[in-house]
């Protein structure tokens, strides 16, 4: 049961994993030998596995975390944005159901004088994907070369795109394993795997859009702050200006979910309208991006600010370049309604008067990636056409028989299932429940 | 972060991972489903070291012990011994450094009428292996086939063999795995192993060595009493007569440590003589197997009848006979100055005058493997002739420059190493230190 083990390497992968085990701190040094140890393939999966869930069950200190981002982010190409004129500022979000707010946010902020470079990522379980929602624009290329995305950004401000494999490969091979390994649900381990992609990017300031509520991974508000927290410290350890919003999940942001559908979402935005909590929550974000980025002395000039730019139309005609700019078709910008569409409408009627008092929001995203939105596996293509048009939000007012949603999709039979789980998602009450805010609370260190 | 997963299988891996990761417990057919999927090769093994660290840390149930401990056992060929017509027993040891009782108490148990059916195994970390020692025996083979092993037990009412691949290969392979992940020490996982392979070799009583200090692998008593608990009711469960002895492991028992010259100490105690502590232990151990067997109506009964049995040299008889039944060399048994030998020799003195208070035993044993007396990887070979003899024991009187034990080796050069080892385990200081007890205490349900 002990390994005599007279070996001379410096470290070895089974006294790691002990340590850990044993509720032990691990140093930089070894940290780093088995991130870097699994990435060249020297450390076998099983170790690494028994070593995840030891850090689940054990957690880690911030130290740790931070050494963990670190390798993690020095495993593969680091992004230097330093030839841009100006601040850069991005945002992240934990994931949500009908979570649109980048497509707008990019826009706005590079339209207020900061550059925006955004990596983004597809969808994941029943959360959408940004890349997923731009990808809806027919031509449009999430896939550009590092020389063709700097071109972008020098022109439009901001630029989208995805995580190449070149940056931190040592995440994308983590999460993997973690994805069947049961080790996912460990909000040290989700710090270092965000951050690292996200300070990957040459990013100067981050926004965390950190959700909670029946829709978001973290269910409860008190994990939604830990993680938060662990979130923006190891952010500011590693020299970023941090801020987080924690906000609410209880129910789809906006109208739309489905990949055209948010496109189109956020268009009307862009233009000035689109529904209140989703243009309440951009301006929000943009709010502390201005403020982060140094573009206003607070976030209440921040809000002012980003107010001012979509009214004048320059968030729109920035989205509306930075499309052309990555190959996308303008001309669906320009009139939404030749987005994918679906030819059938299902409607999902309410059984009863009264109030929504309660939406199984995860079950909502559930029934998007059901209709094709969404994947299953990995290896499934989306469907950019089909998706969810919200009628009925918490607190509505409803009659029996009248819609809480519609599906666009391809058939009856095809609506056949994300229409019983939508039933059975919406909650109808005699009395309107009491309503939650939706950005709960704002994680900062000063003064905003 | 949550999989989707519209799959039709019973169970999911990742969903038992979880499971346990929480804290719940797994029923008997979950942790079938693991098990026989790990065997089989549809369960990979990055999964199921994060079970086992998840097993670790949250510990399991009595009933998901006796589970996993069926699954094991059932993944291989258990051994039908009812045709023999007494009662079978056997004594398992948890491991400790000279503890070779094994070899005095199967010949001396089948002497008393009973069969003793001993499935050993080879040495692990510090501690030896039976099978190693019977192997220094020339032409001994461990490696008997079933209807072999049948032949020789009914003949002399014991045999003495390895484990066959057929036995338990889920243990095997699940113990390769602990072995390099961190999991190895969970009481849980100690139990469903000891017990799968004990289980199938078809006995129906089993008497526990559980040792305790510094070389046991529980250095605790505490917890050498926690497993011996649990072993026990496990072996109940499936319908077994179980007891636990625990014994005491704070210094080599007897005097010699290595694999010949422990065999040569066995012949010592089996012609009534050998070291005072090795004979009352197996003097103590055969006593229980006797009651559990129902040769003795009472274990200090038993003890009577092994006094008999080892005072009349039938114990010895019934071992000169196994061996020639399983082809080993008589003549070394009879005179054990033939069995392999090292030329050389080199004391370890003591460095002052005074009393044995405490033995690092731990590195009695890893100084013996250095020698190569064990493995410091599995596949090394074993040299028999090499050891250890101990001198001095916890409570003697030393004087400076005195010997405290021997290193039987075949080079100055070879046991450097080992010397330098055996020199930090002794500590002398001025006054005998309190002595423990051989035998702690019995765990038994009933009155011995």
């Amino acid at each position: 049961m002990i390994e005599p083990g007279f070996s001379e390497s410096r470290f070895r992968a089974i006294d790691l994993i002990r340590k850990k085990r044993d509720g032990g701190a691990l140093s930089a040094a070894e940290i780093g030998y088995l991130i870097e140890g699994y990435t060249q393939g020297s450390i076998p999966d099983y170790q690494v596995s028994a070593w995840l869930m030891a850090v689940v069950l054990r957690g880690m200190n911030r130290e740790e975390t931070a050494a963990l981002t670190d390798v993690m982010l020095r495993s593969g190409e680091v992004l230097d944005l330093s030839f841009l004129p100006a601040i850069k500022v991005d945002k992240h979000s934990t994931g949500g159901v009908g979570d649109k707010t980048s497509l707008v946010l990019a826009p706005l902020v590079a339209a207020g004088g900061l550059y925006v470079p955004m990596i983004s990522g597809r969808g994941l379980g029943h959360t959408g994907g940004t890349l997923d929602k731009l990808e809806s624009i027919p031509g449009f290329r999430v896939d550009l070369p590092v020389p063709e995305f700097h071109r972008v950004l020098k022109a439009c401000g901001c630029s989208m795109i995805g995580q190449t494999e070149r940056v931190a490969p040592a995440d994308r091979k983590l999460y993997a394993l973690r994805d069947v390994t049961g080790t996912v649900e460990s909000p040290y381990l989700i710090c270092a795997s965000i951050m690292s992609k996200k300070l990957a990017e040459g990013t100067d300031a981050l926004v965390l859009d950190v959700k909670t509520g029946s829709g978001a991974f973290m269910k409860k508000e008190e994990d939604a702050v830990f993680l938060a927290e662990l979130m923006t410290e190891t952010g500011e350890r590693m020299g970023k200006h941090m801020a987080a919003l924690i906000t609410d999940m209880n129910q789809p942001l906006g109208r739309m979910v489905g990949n055209a559908l948010e496109v189109q979402e956020c268009i009307e935005v862009l233009h000035g309208g689109g529904p209140a909590d989703l243009r309440e929550l951009c301006l929000e974000l943009a709010a502390w991006m201005f403020y982060l980025g140094g573009a206003s002395k607070t976030v209440a000039q921040g809000k002012q600010l980003a107010e001012q730019i979509l009214a004048s139309g320059q968030a729109f005609e920035r989205f509306r370049q930075m499309v052309e700019y990555q190959g996308g078709d303008i001309s669906v910008i320009d009139d939404p309604a030749r987005l994918p569409a679906t030819n059938h409408r299902v409607d999902v009627d309410s059984s009863r008067d009264g109030y929504v008092t309660a939406i199984a929001c995860e079950q909502v995203g559930t029934a998007c990636v059901m209709l094709g939105g969404g994947r299953e596996r990995k290896e499934d293509s989306v469907d950019p056409s089909v998706g969810v048009e919200v009628h009925k939000k918490l607190g509505d007012k409803v009659s029996i028989g009248e819609p809480l949603c519609t599906i666009h999709c391809h058939s009856d039979r095809q609506a056949a299932r994300a229409k019983a789980l939508l039933e059975d998602s919406y909650q109808i009450g005699p009395a309107p429940a009491h309503k939650t805010s939706l950005i709960h609370r704002a994680i900062y260190k000063g003064q905003p």
